[in-house]
């Protein structure tokens, strides 16, 4: 509504009370304007009706949402669902254009400004994450492993020789197929055991480098985020080694930004030495839905030639997200959630801690992993691999996600390349364990109801074991499954600790 | 977003493409604007877009949506659902004061305006439709006979000898129990059988005045809209007797601002006699969620006398629905649906007519009706009074909504009233009928399925008194049944008479 | 998804994840299941997923939404606007009959089940927030004023011979015009001062009650809920006046659900009298917006006669808004909302109190109300009237809503009734005050920025005040005025008190 | 609702209203059995709230979703925002693993359901449109450029000598840099004109073929939909060579599924010789925002390789929109709108060829081009190249989008490659021109408002340039400008044809 508009509005209602009502506008414009010339992320989240003016406001700026336009090309943003239309807010020319990914669109200005918006309140949270120095990013819509490839294709053009990645063992398929996509051989650097942790093995990364020699490759592909007990490779050394031998190095930080730990070895790394682009999922640390991921660095021009390798306009989906979220958070709605998954952790660490001791297994001792935790399952492996498995399975059907169970001895085939021992990120680790990590946006209630399913599991398949050696064949766990789905129905009960009693019992 | 923030936009994309963005909007706002100085329904509807952005705008005038605000009283817009929220668009404050359903609120200048708009729109709409000389109305948020009450309790205070409300008979319960509700003693005025129409008995009418007193009559209480073959009140003639007996009439329009010729009895009622309010409910003629009515009259005062009589605050629902519908719509989108719904008038009223012959019934002629027909059911009712409302439950489990058979001889009692005939609006019409009508909205497809389906059950209950008579009391309804889901599983197809082959034969 | 569905899913995606999946379906359905069983609001409040469930799944069995209905009716649910459409999740038909408000549609089991369902909730609540004998309520699409009007009409016809409703005062105008409309005379009972309290006047009831002589009387009209210093009326002794002489005892309990103690004096006062209905706001009492009313009683017949007094249909909305705010909250969260509340006020009253003494003002001591306090504004009404307005105004630009003062010697006629000491609810109460009220949602902050903001006007005020007094007549006002904007820009920082430095040498 | 909730119900509301709600429930239940078991697009599109129901089912179906689950991964489906969770229906999981963009998910049966319906029914579109022997398809959520890099990538791995791609040349930035990307070096044929049409010129491909050898070359890439006067590439003829030398073919179809001239050719080709894949924009076919592409091909194995080449899971948000768009549009709905489309493309033609030759210009002959047409710019390129760049920007500034300019002489490099005459696939296109095309989607007020304000544009730069060559150098181009506003304010009546008169006056 302008002037005109709200003198209007005075005469129909008395003059005070609009101009109380104009005024009230003005602070959610001026929260606005705040953000588009700061570029950053506003202390304090938004409310939604500033944050659903604002998408709005950028919204019309787009030529398919002119008045007048007439289209005469062969993409107009044209909508036939309007369910659709409705949930991009109408925000239907994506970003980019053909040449470059952060360029600006002349059709769809309110994209073009929700597209820099979003890359500068990002860069903005990173520093704030912790690494400080970082210069520039951009969201990209593919998934950390597609965006690894997109930068190992960029520096393709920059070192025509080039044919390996020098990548110290992860055992996460995305990586390693980063890499095969991109069209590189990645020379695989087997980890060293330093207590239970696994460790970055720095003497065979640097000898591999003399051996290969520095210009056939096309760089190290180090990471931070991984699962324990692998730990967090040593970037800061690795960065050094890179500057040393002037090899370019990227670093998969997928879900790194929540830690500061993972943060802080990056900003070590390219302070000390090189880091050109390190690489992060927008879900994983930004609780938005899978789809994106930020590929930032410390040197603007690398960042833009990256920017520039995808070819053609791209989904404004991802960026969207991000930045109603971060909007609705503000940066101190993410200081919290990142102070609380840090509290989590030691509280996750704690209660596994306790259950894996009562059943005389050993919470893995992996401090340099600050977000995932690994327990011993001696016992069940001892008696068979099996048991391994059906726990997993167990804890499946019993809703509890993304808790896994490593077996020993899997081998697994790809694209050419054997990994032994796959999933523990070594050919032989000492003993089968279970994962559960503390991400962000955990819950209390997460780690409660995990360690008494959890107990529950490891209580059924000993009494089994039990049984077998007694070898008395009754099948326990049938009565037992038929429980599951009445206690799927009792949990919000239980998540509330109303009637733990009966949970406990049943 | 001010000046402010498109400079900073400017310089984060083009300026040439932020100008033109901000251009864009400008669009917008004159729309906004135009409808705020004018009050008058745009002619061509507005665009999603233009629509929530006013609702938007409007509702941040709200103090519930203030972000600086702080709520000390008992009554702060608080909403403790963000889903409810959402779909009143953050109007929460509801319109009127305490004392007056029209009044501003102070905290709400948003729903203030919403509450003005509608109402200037409305009446705008009012006069498009054939009441041109119309003065005054409001929105109410109560079905047409809760606000029918209304206008009874208001004339109580100005004519406090009242006892009576003259009413020529038309057997709809709500109409009946608005004067019961409002405390006075309905004087049925029985309906006079001219041709195969039901109309105004004007002599007993008249008579019925001179009986009684004027002065203890509160007003006569005519209706325009109603079921075949009763038609249309004589409004012009009533008019002039309760202007020459000095008597209000009030008018009972329910779903009659679809039809020119129920407006036109009503512009002409008030050119020639005395009309005070008559009152038309939002659904049925602006194709909202039931709930609102709309009271409006020729005398400015007495339309705010009544809406100064309804105490309290009330829901802004009904206002927001026909606001938005009307806004989506335009005048032009309006008037099309009024054209679209005299068309199908005439279709299905030639429809009924072949069909009905080909049954030996007849379309029962009612000329002064124009949104309502009826077909006689003599052959069914001839062989017993339970055919009929066997038809009405066979239509029904079909799919077929609205569809009224009404068998002879029904009798009601309402609060003390006897109704015999009832549903049939006299003691007792000459044949059993089935009532369709044809009211804003109606596409073709409910003409064509209507007729099929009628078609489909006339033939079964033939069929089965055929059967019947020859005592073969074989029920071959089961089966019939037995295809009535499948049936309602091809409407779809059938529909769009893709599969009518298919459709006949089953 | 029916079996065959889940079937064919099980062929594209694996069993064991499909199985996982429509297990987890069966949650919600449980939870669903229960509540029609049981009709009760939940414990704990339900996930937006599965009340969009539940509510698609009712909407769905409207006969609007069927996919092969052919609708041949004067009202049919169709809707012009898809978002009408969809901000009452496809629910059009409204609820009740012509008859009764409570009676099912045939057309429309899933609005008629959301009806029945929502008052089943809302009597629970009911019960729950301590009127526990409670038979049997309803949610009507009025507000709180205009139900009352009902509740006195249906009265109306149990008592032909009354004309009077015994009313003790309290200046509220729709509470006077809820009378006035339904056509009776209110009788007003003056309020008599005990310490700083305005308290019913029992003496005064009983005598006008035997001065009228019962049969002309058509109820007593008591009040919980109210303004301080009036406190809630001496309900228990009224309803055994009205149990003693006979007579209906209506009670206003506006926004009484939220205070145990308006809700224990109900309960009372039908346990040794008579209370034959209580009516209450549906927005000031359950968050929602405005515009319903529920509509409570002791006898399950007198309810029902006052359900079937709506003559007519009406909107489904303020159903569904209780139904979707009490089943998010469960019965938990809502005693979650009421503990909130009665700690709020206590906060309130505490702040109240130190602010007013450093301002030699005086917290009125007003033990009976349990929601409004009253702050004395002697000073200022010393100085003269127009200061007491003042402040009034002052504070609504500043944003502060729902703070009132009152000021002496207001007077006001309504109706032909004249109110002296009009706002103060008697004639002349001993000085002028400010209200402030704790009611359910009220937040920290908003005590914190009540304070705040009325703090810095009793400053302004009194230094004009002295200035003037010095006869020196420069108005600092304006400045300060200036300072409003700038200040109301400020306001989401001062929430959290992170540039209270700032906001307070502004 | 099961069983149990209906039987509940019943008790609530009458059973024989419950029982047809229920009953009604089902064919919304068929609709949805049907997709799942055919996997095929509804001929006839479906509800709103049958999609909405579905869509409902399937997001219940994922972990994140279930109202028991425990997450203790660090990729737990979390959202921040609930705005950000309702507008992806709470689908958060993405689509594929990190091995496979087509894998199902575990711990999203419901999202892994989505992806795969929604490329069974892309599937089934595209055999409708044209391509009937098409065996397998996957959406992907990455532009079109993007989509063929991938198609590189995943070539490179079975021809690893390969270093070339041969590449008729199509001046459109995103298709040479898929290939720069992907690391190959493109092999660019010029195109050979013929009449006014630019053609592939297959000798000359032949011959390049046989200089480079066929292992030298990853493939053919070959273009379908592009701007006149350059027409479709010869696709059948390019298959065969590609049979002959056995060389991959990837067919760019950006835009080409709307056009069956376009979808012919890749059957054709694939009929009689060889194409690998074929790749099509969603947003430009589909009518849903930018951001995705289908990949689709004739041999299942490799199109399979490719979807296993992106590494990581990815956003569903591209499938999600095609399938709303689909099950909305039905098939019968998307035909209608390919149909749609050819008409316009007649009326563009006819339309541009009369304006044209109004101002002694001409519509270029492009038989071939089914989709863009081009109107020469003789006249204004004579006079100077200004005046065609000027053209383009007065377009833009009255909102006319997709209006292409090309003017003679344009130098463009790319990664190091010069192409002169750039925009115009030629290196000395005979004259410039304007392009406009009519893609899915246009309706006749598009075309309508583009030829006259094209008309006015034109009429405008004539008088100046008659003016300038009077050496009077008045700029009216000024004056007209302040009209743009204006005009587009007036755009909404202009659209409908209910001014006239103003706006040709103005």
């Amino acid at each position: 509504m302008n002037r005109e508009s709200f003198t209007a509005g005075e005469r129909l209602v008395s003059p005070a009370y609009v101009r109380q009502g104009s005024e009230a506008r003005r602070s959610h414009e001026h929260l606005i304007r705040l953000l588009l010339e700061k570029g950053k992320c506003p202390e304090d989240g938004w409310d939604e009706s500033t944050l659903e003016l604002f998408l709005h406001e950028l919204a019309i700026m787009d030529s398919n949402n002119f008045l007048g336009n007439c289209g005469v090309g062969e993409r107009e943003g044209r909508v036939a669902s309007s369910l659709v239309a409705r949930r991009h807010y109408r925000f239907i020319h994506g970003i980019g254009r053909s040449g470059d990914i952060s360029a600006v669109q002349p059709k769809a200005a309110g994209s073009s400004l929700l597209n820099k918006i979003t890359n500068s309140l990002v860069l903005d949270i990173i520093k704030l994450a912790g690494v400080h120095s970082v210069s520039n990013c951009f969201v990209v819509p593919m998934a950390t492993g597609m965006s690894l490839t997109l930068c190992f294709l960029t520096l393709r053009h920059k070192r025509p020789k080039a044919k390996y990645i020098i990548w110290p063992r992860i055992d996460q398929k995305s990586c390693f197929k980063s890499m095969i996509t991109a069209g590189f051989e990645p020379v695989v650097i087997e980890n060293v055991l330093e207590g239970d942790e696994l460790r970055t093995d720095l003497r065979a990364v640097e000898a591999k480098v003399q051996e290969l020699g520095p210009d056939s490759i096309l760089c190290v592909h180090s990471t931070t985020s991984c699962f324990a007990p692998r730990v967090p490779d040593r970037v800061e050394e690795l960065a050094v080694i890179c500057a040393n031998y002037n090899i370019p190095h990227i670093v998969n930080n997928a879900y790194g930004v929540q830690s500061s730990k993972c943060m802080h070895l990056i900003q070590q790394g390219a302070r000390v030495g090189r880091i050109d682009a390190f690489v992060q999922s927008l879900d994983k640390n930004f609780l938005v839905p899978v789809g994106g991921a930020i590929i930032a660095g410390f040197n603007d021009a690398f960042i833009q030639e990256i920017s520039k390798m995808y070819p053609g306009r791209a989904s404004a989906s991802p960026s969207l997200d991000v930045l109603m979220t971060l909007l609705s958070l503000g940066s101190n709605g993410y200081k919290d959630l990142l102070k609380e998954r840090k509290e989590m952790f030691s509280y996750l660490s704690s209660q596994l801690k306790q259950l894996s001791e009562a059943y005389n297994e050993r919470l893995l001792h992996t401090p340099h992993n600050p977000i995932s935790l690994a327990v011993t399952l001696q016992m069940l492996d001892e008696h068979s691999d099996k048991a391994v498995t059906e726990l997993g399975s167990m804890l499946f059907t019993r809703q509890v996600s993304g808790a896994r169970v490593v077996p020993l001895g899997s081998v697994q085939t790809l694209s050419g390349h054997t990994f032994r021992g796959f999933m523990s990120h070594t050919d032989s680790y000492p003993c089968a364990y279970l994962n559960a990590a503390s991400a962000i946006g955990m819950k209390t209630q997460d780690v409660d109801l995990f360690i008494k399913r959890l107990d529950k599991c490891l209580k059924t398949i000993r009494r089994e074991q039990k049984r077998e050696n007694d070898e008395s064949g009754v099948d326990s766990e049938k009565t037992e499954d038929a429980d599951v789905t009445e206690m799927a129905l009792q949990l919000d009960n239980a998540l509330l600790g109303t009637n733990t009693n009966q949970d406990s019992s049943s």
